[in-house]
């Protein structure tokens, strides 16, 4: 291992947070609120030790595959436990494990929350929650590599570990260019729903806090009901389509901008996500109308923001779907494992493994009238190798057997079922709330320090698709097993 | 299609079923109770029925390998409908589709009922609700192959769908060898249990329902407490023994008879099995103990007894388990997915699909440090093709989907998540009871009969393998497309 490189690119990263910081220390200045000395004394520390680590010298400058993963898992983890530390000082949490909770899920984009009354934090300290969502959501590491033009030998490797989705695209040859048309996509996404909000009769502050949790698919809400405190149909709808939109592989957006529409009405993912979000909307807000919910134009409209909540693992909500009729409950927690487009913001095991999935089962029964024939399995025209489909089944049963122990886990809080469970895949998938105890308008509170250092692991390993945590954990007698 | 020679294999097949109900007829001769006239109504009808049938003749006496599909699943559906006749004929449910729930819940050793009090049903009913099991545990169809040499060439095909696990092994190079070792193997076994449970002081009525029930890994209950009534604990243990034996794989008996003792030893999926069923009985028994259940040795005894029912897909119970702390539930429920050894009476996914599932998401974590190498996948020693993988991974695949595609038809019903979920496992899996309203003291009589019917279908997937059935469901172009 290149011990000085991985130290120095987590020192850049370090340096790069504190500067993301200054935004809210100006608004605690400006608030006068408690939160300023907080932010004052992380940035400080921040920037010191990122200017130390930063001057460490490397072999040489090339990050090897081991290199890469070490510095994905070790730079989320640092940027979460220093961003954690303006909440603890300022008191918005009562212990350290809480704040650091609190922003590894901002980070990861979950937004579950361990903060039973947010309406009360200082406004520096909200913007920071909810920024840590757009930066988190993008992949803060991409960023710092794209301004690292010399580690570009490692850079694709880390590229990889932090982009979700089982095939990494480079739209570009260099790291750096395909980062440049992420970041610029993000943005313009970012602005035109600020736009569209305070048309809304927003305030500029809520807007930006939304379009951060929207477009990082995050979902920490500033008010007690979440998005439900608007009651505007029309703020409720930009964001849900927003949600979609920030749901899409990014890459898409990428082909229209060359006007290769072709590509984007034929990509097979996008294909079935839409499907998918068009079906669960309207079977929930048929359910929701024959139970009674009331008119078909609200039960259309809670239908559609929640599917496109839940889908793209963002977790905002306009109503208490905890109190939903269980079909309706089951649709959002089968959304809640499929999450949205590989190559977005979103968590979740992506609409592209399981289209792969119903593809292979298709050829299994294919397979039994026609034992003898070799079937390949395509995605948009292009046919998947033997070692991409094993990839992604091994990581849909990883997904499942690491929701069925840590829910075990989980019950030894002595919470009933769909707690522990909802509690497990709402981390691991990024969303935010779950049901029943940690529904909509709970918090996860009530968990012990223990169970939410789980759940923040948990988040970091859905954020970055599993195999880059687990590689870092596996026995050390596996490494060297070859 | 060779419609003649099916027609021909279902006739012989309900020939023998009618020869079968004579157990029950005789006993409630005996009994002097009302269910003798509906006992020989529908012998008579089966037997004329099966007697029109076996003179069909076909073309020639080839059956391929999709007139195997057929005969299998037909063969499963006709015997279930015939077998269901003296249940409504004695009023014993209350309509047809209850009785037709109630057998096949019999035949796929299932063990999940509609009848609430089971205590009040003639002894010759619940003989043949109980002789069902430990027909349909072996495999009525291997027998009636058994007894046709001449259709020895699709015989393979029907011994292939009929008996659970991704590899078919054969003992014998004979179908009817094999068969033949298989039922010398079944016998022995129930004869030994039932000797053991009458040195308990049971009565021999008794003892043959609970062999048929534990052999068959069924599960029906005689006594509204299931094996709970018996308060003797040797009597626990036999049946638990006896449980777990039943859930082995077939063929390592007659490697053990053999004096094959290595093979036996080292075949990994008995170990894991063995593995499981001792972790999982320890893990209950301190989750049991340490929330004030009662003495260690009453926790261990409910404990084994309980583990071994789930995960042999049997179902007796000796306590209400619905009762239990989350954590104990939770593994069960884990349990109900996984299942017994392939080769056995059991249902579930099996324990070596599961096996090889690990198999897979270890090479995946080796690929990430070594990400060229090839690592073949080996059982026991023999490297699975990519064939067998992918079958098995499609298995799981397909499992998962219909299990939650099931589930949300069954929450139309009204009733809660857990209780929707665990319906459609217990059902899938051929266990018998589930969680909350389908707990092991409450029955499926709350449901529709709508419902009813789609978890009779999800009882003939699970014990036919799912594929066996999908495939005569599947679109006609399906089967055409190459």
């Amino acid at each position: 291992m290149n011990y000085g490189i991985v130290l120095r690119v987590l020192g850049i990263l370090l340096i790069i947070e504190s500067s993301l910081m200054a935004p809210s220390l100006l608004i605690s200045l400006y608030e006068g609120e408690h939160d300023f000395y907080p932010f004052l004394i992380t940035i400080i520390i921040t920037l010191i030790v990122g200017i130390i680590l930063s001057r460490k010298k490397g072999k040489d400058n090339l990050i090897s595959a081991k290199d890469g993963l070490a510095i994905v898992a070790l730079g989320w983890l640092s940027i979460s436990i220093l961003g954690a530390m303006p909440l603890f000082l300022a008191k918005s949490t009562p212990t350290y494990i809480d704040a650091f909770f609190e922003i590894v899920s901002g980070f990861t984009t979950t937004g579950s929350s361990v903060i039973e009354n947010v309406e009360i934090l200082p406004k520096g300290i909200l913007f920071w929650r909810s920024f840590t969502h757009w930066i988190g959501g993008m992949g803060i590491l991409v960023f710092t590599i794209a301004l690292l033009p010399a580690l570009g030998v490692g850079g694709f490797q880390i590229y990889k570990a932090e982009s979700p989705g089982p095939i990494a695209g480079k739209m570009a040859p260099r790291i750096k260019d395909t980062a440049k048309i992420l970041y610029i996509t993000y943005f313009s996404i970012t602005i035109l729903q600020v736009i569209l909000l305070l048309f809304g009769k927003m305030s500029l502050f809520d807007a930006l806090l939304h379009t951060f949790g929207t477009v990082g698919t995050g979902g920490f809400g500033i008010k007690a009901e979440s998005v439900g405190y608007y009651k505007s149909s029309y703020i409720h709808i930009v964001i849900a389509v927003f949600m979609v939109l920030s749901g899409v592989s990014f890459s898409l957006y990428y082909s229209l901008y060359r006007k290769k529409i072709r590509d984007v009405i034929k990509n097979e993912e996008l294909g079935l996500y839409l499907g998918i979000v068009i079906s669960s909307t309207l079977f929930i807000a048929i359910n929701l109308y024959m139970t009674n919910y009331g008119k078909i134009s609200l039960s259309l409209r809670d239908s559609f923001f929640q599917v496109a909540s839940i889908m793209t693992t963002t977790g905002y909500s306009t109503a208490d779907f905890d109190l939903w009729p269980s079909f309706s409950k089951g649709i959002l927690v089968l959304l809640m494992f499929i999450g949205a487009s590989a190559g977005s913001t979103a968590g979740g095991i992506k609409v592209i493994r399981i289209l792969v999935m119903f593809k292979l089962i298709k050829r299994e029964i294919l397979k039994i009238f026609h034992p003898r024939a070799i079937i390949p399995i395509r995605n948009d025209g292009r046919v998947l190798s033997n070692e991409v489909i094993a990839g992604i089944y091994s990581f849909i049963a990883l997904y499942m057997v690491i929701f069925s122990l840590s829910t075990l886990l989980v019950t030894l809080e002595g919470v009933d079922l769909v707690t522990a469970s909802t509690s497990v895949i709402a981390t691991l998938s990024n969303i935010g709330p779950g049901l029943a105890l940690v529904g909509p308008t709970r918090s996860f509170a009530l968990y012990s320090g223990a169970t939410k250092m789980l759940l923040s692991f948990l988040m970091l390993l859905g954020r970055l698709e599993l195999f880059t945590i687990i590689a870092l954990l596996a026995p050390k007698n596996w490494r060297r097993e070859m």
